[in-house]
């Protein structure tokens, strides 16, 4: 359906179970240098699969697919500017270009749900309030910047689950990078994100912060290449692996 | 010492604890596939930083070393043939080289041998036995090949532990690829391996085997390419980072 452009919409709950991936999509002269960002930044960037120049199918995890048409919603970006928003890459498409696949947080949502934590945003069908940190990245070439952190409340008494739960996929952003004080990753107002929405706290909650996927398309689109591809926000790659296919333990 | 010279021996044991490294140097022109390989292939090549070309410092993991010096011994292949094996590399270096260091079993076997377990090949001095098994790797550009397997004989009382104890380091191989029957990875005889020397099983022990860091380096020499520098076997480069930095758990 997504193919054909029937089936336009986030794929939050889509697909239960199944990896959904973030999609970054840029020339093979700045292939090198965003391979290596995300090798030197595993945590806010994990990459998934590669997909080289002159292909289009993700063969380790969507064989068959066709990443030119099988999200439901891409973006394109020339020199920094969102200059367009298609369900089909057909017009945009050049062989020079390499797919990078990314690990995308609805993964490790699935395990804290199945742990028995709310994901408030979800209570509240708003977008995870994400923050832009004073957290380096390390950088490549033209790529660098902050870490992106996505922001979730835990309660005081299943903070130390969270982090047992999601240290089990580290190919999904992993462990958390801080628990508790915002200001000491340089967020002065935990009610103020830099995307998506404030969520509220509940007496005896805690904020727990997670590497963002946001990360390598901020750092991307900061360095302004000629094009740059990406899928619309929530409206991610569903691939055929299982979640649990990527668990280390 | 190794900077000067002076100290040119196989670093199994030394500086306990420490994170030591496989080193795998290529031209740049071959350096975007030989990472996808790696980033393909995380089992038997897992990555511990990459040195872009024009560089020589690993500022990740040896803040202030010099790559060209700092192992012990290196080998210089052109071509796929050895030609050289010095203690620096001074006269082969090039500003188009980049420099991958890969995690080493060194830094699991520690973790074994606390948790109780012999390394029969270290209680024999020898070399662990190594095997290519049929294990398809999956291929980048010019680089593909099967995957090398290292074996250690671990009693099934053990086995469980063996499993729990290496799946904390996937940056260092992690978690076994295969225990057991050794034919259902392609190997004929368990006293026959293909690089390093055969050990002997006592009663109740079974074969376990994990991926091996010989694996990028067969694949990478099977390719010919026209410049190639490693370490020499067993002549690491010893980093400044501690083993358990590397745990994901």
């Amino acid at each position: 359906m997504m193919r054909q452009g029937d089936l336009v919409q986030t794929t939050s709950g889509m697909a239960p179970g199944r990896v959904q991936a973030n999609l970054a999509i840029l020339p093979r002269d700045l292939a090198f240098d965003f391979l290596l960002f995300c090798q030197r930044n595993p945590r806010p960037c994990p990459l998934l699969e590669v997909v080289e120049s002159g292909e289009v199918e993700p063969r380790d995890f969507a064989p068959g697919a066709d990443l030119r048409s099988d999200a439901p919603l891409y973006r394109v970006y020339e020199h920094g500017e969102l200059t367009a928003e298609v369900t089909d890459l057909g017009e945009f498409w050049r062989d020079d270009l390499v797919s990078f696949l990314l690990g995308c947080s609805f993964s490790f949502e699935t395990a804290l749900i199945k742990a028995g934590m709310e994901m408030r945003h979800m209570t509240c069908d708003t977008t995870v309030p994400m923050f832009i940190t004073n957290i380096p990245t390390s950088s490549a070439g033209v790529f660098s910047g902050p870490m992106v952190v996505s922001m979730r409340p835990i309660a005081q008494e299943q903070i130390v689950r969270a982090v047992q739960v999601t240290s089990r996929f580290p190919a999904v952003h992993g462990a958390p990078v801080h628990i508790g004080d915002p200001t000491a990753i340089g967020i002065s107002d935990i009610y103020a994100p830099d995307f998506g929405e404030p969520v509220e706290f509940k007496d005896g909650e805690v904020p727990v912060f997670w590497a963002c996927g946001v990360t390598p398309q901020a750092v991307a689109m900061s360095a302004k290449p000629p094009l740059m591809i990406t899928h619309a926000p929530g409206h991610m790659f569903i691939t055929d692996k299982m979640d649990e296919d990527l668990a280390v333990i």
